[in-house]
């Protein structure tokens, strides 16, 4: 049974206050689609992005960086060779690392690469409800008797929340579903943020960029569990800041412009202000 | 010789509408250049990218998709490869794909690939002028005797007509050269579409996102001629809307935003209304 | 010892008109990350991108281009061949080209890639102060005996003077250093350009679109020297109007698109107005 965690007030403003004056090396080897956007996005943050992820050189630049993310996204075989470079680095090195399993459940290799991935013990690993049950299920974790059954109907936040609870406690690691109400665990606590606007939905690359924040906040070293919700926080008040402009609601086109400078303009103050952790029994 | 396609009045909104309810998946193997703007324009007009394209998964993605795009800019052995299996998905599955013969007839590797592509059986084929004769000249259609002579000299619309009517024939899909009056031919009929905005050209891979927009369409599994003459007439009407900013011209920067939020916003009687189909003899 | 170097009264508008009217095309071996903000300042700018590569129609593609500019940054096995072949394409051909070695320094296959570059004559080499250090060190230049000490902790200013002049010099090219003051030299003069704005930093690809912006005024086949410090100046200027709305300064994600608008909409009369070429002494 995992217990509701809330951090502690101020924490959230402190810590992205830490962040900026930190400027994390978060080392990316992020897919084609999201390159663009997760640099900039992390740029506007604070932190400073590397996209080196070549086998050649993943090591290398794993040493000066302070995180890593590992996306699966328009896989390849020379990509694989890289997500595992950098992992391997990541894990060698003590650093903090995110795994993002887009599109796991949907082709055996994208199956192959997420488990490969996992071994490789990443501090976190963030998708949506439905590649989050894939992924434990591919892992064989969070299904009694380690049968999978009928799971790929039922994308709900309950069936995601046994299966990331499930995937944390196995493998040591925070899982993050995100959606309207994020949902993330360490396999004994679990924290869920309510920030966030839909038009996040609209945009490409915006659950990659989402992905690479995670990792900029774990460079700081805290309990990861906090770090992650308070990442998710700050991209989800992000979002709301950027959708709407005075009381009318934005494009897709605008509101991509609008929360990259939302992330650069945001405050410590108003990070605390807007950030909804929801305590048990709220929804 | 071909006769005069007009859609009847109202297809146009009724196809938009149609898409929007239906939200296509789309598998793009794009370039890299065009890889952000391809999915946010999709994801805009209210259809599902996915750019999963490498041999080990094309085909475990096709199975979900609804349509595909494969454009053969950025190309690489390994980028070959991925194009061929997505086309060959597509082709085994029955699902409609454009082919996007970018560059075609500047390299041989250009020419090889269009031509491997070719024998796939696109349901469309979108290029600018120049490039469709480029292609159709590698395939030995759409020149008397079969030696193309001086025809490089020549991208004059006429030019791009016969070529068009001999790729279309041949192949037996929709032939497509857009540009300030856009072409559109099966072979048997002939559509053509006035809409859009010269900004058009001053952004990078509008093109690409074009292709992408008429395999969004022909999921609708509708008559490929006329759903082509919608997605054109779609994409120039939201040039033309994020053309101008009140009286006042637009720059490239401005109007990629805008144009990603005009698909966003419009509706289909907008649509109807502003959709310039020619009638024969109209220019 | 370098002399001062300043473009006479005018040329700097007089070469952006002349470039414009040129509309040359550049071929643009460029890193992932980069492609889309490459390909659209181009296309602001009025030159016209070409983004292949690939060893199988670099030398076709290159045979066509006016300019290449060869970016070592995601560095990949693929990337290494597509760039030698692009570089070495321009090489043959006689075309001008620039290197812009991204992250040099921070791994031996970045080091070995550039050194790679550097030996098929680039027309200029354009990189942050650390990068043109550490390109000087790998090239083993611009160090007493040969042997470098201590130079990783200097990255001011005059460190990068000297390791810019002593790669101009060995290797008979320009060597940019850009930064709040950009350093140009051809070993015999040095150009000293104060334009632009401390958001230029915020933006990812900011510097491989510059490299890219270089590259285009050095079709011109004016002196490089004073092309390339057109094109800094040219650059810096859009910079200074794009970071300012009004009285306001912009966040990162409008200044994104705002300068993208800015380049496009620069005349030569403002561009000569605005442009900040140092003379001896200027600081």
């Amino acid at each position: 049974m995992t217990v509701a965690f809330v951090p502690p007030a101020g924490q959230a403003g402190h810590m992205l206050a830490r962040l900026r004056a930190a400027r994390p090396l978060v080392q990316c080897a992020t897919n084609h689609v999201s390159m663009d956007l997760v640099a900039n996005v992390l740029l506007a943050l604070g932190a400073a992005p590397v996209m080196a992820s070549a086998p050649e050189e993943a090591a290398e630049f794993s040493a000066r960086a302070n995180a890593a993310v590992c996306n699966i996204g328009t896989l390849s075989r020379d990509r694989v060779a890289s997500l595992e470079a950098t992992a391997e680095a990541a894990r060698l090195g003590g650093k903090p690392w995110v795994l993002d399993p887009v599109g796991v459940g949907a082709a055996r290799f994208r199956d192959e690469t997420a488990l490969g991935l996992l071994r490789r013990s990443p501090t976190a690993i963030r998708g949506n409800p439905s590649e989050i049950i894939a992924l434990a299920r591919a892992a064989g974790v969070g299904t009694e008797g380690g049968a999978p059954r009928g799971i790929d109907t039922a994308h709900a936040p309950a069936a995601a929340t046994n299966a990331s609870a499930a995937l944390a406690s196995r493998h040591r690691c925070v899982a993050i579903a995100s959606g309207p109400v994020d949902e993330i665990t360490d396999g004994r606590r679990i924290a869920r943020v309510a920030n966030g606007a839909p038009m996040m939905a609209r945009v490409t690359a915006m659950g990659c960029a989402l992905s690479a924040t995670v990792a900029a906040f774990l460079s700081l070293d805290d309990d990861p569990l906090a770090a992650s919700a308070v990442a998710l926080a700050m991209f989800g008040v992000a979002g709301e800041i950027a959708a709407m402009d005075g009381g009318a609601p934005v494009g897709p086109g605008a509101f991509r412009v609008r929360f990259i400078d939302a992330i650069h303009a945001l405050t410590p103050e108003e990070l605390d202000r807007r950030a909804r952790f929801l305590a048990a029994g709220e929804g």
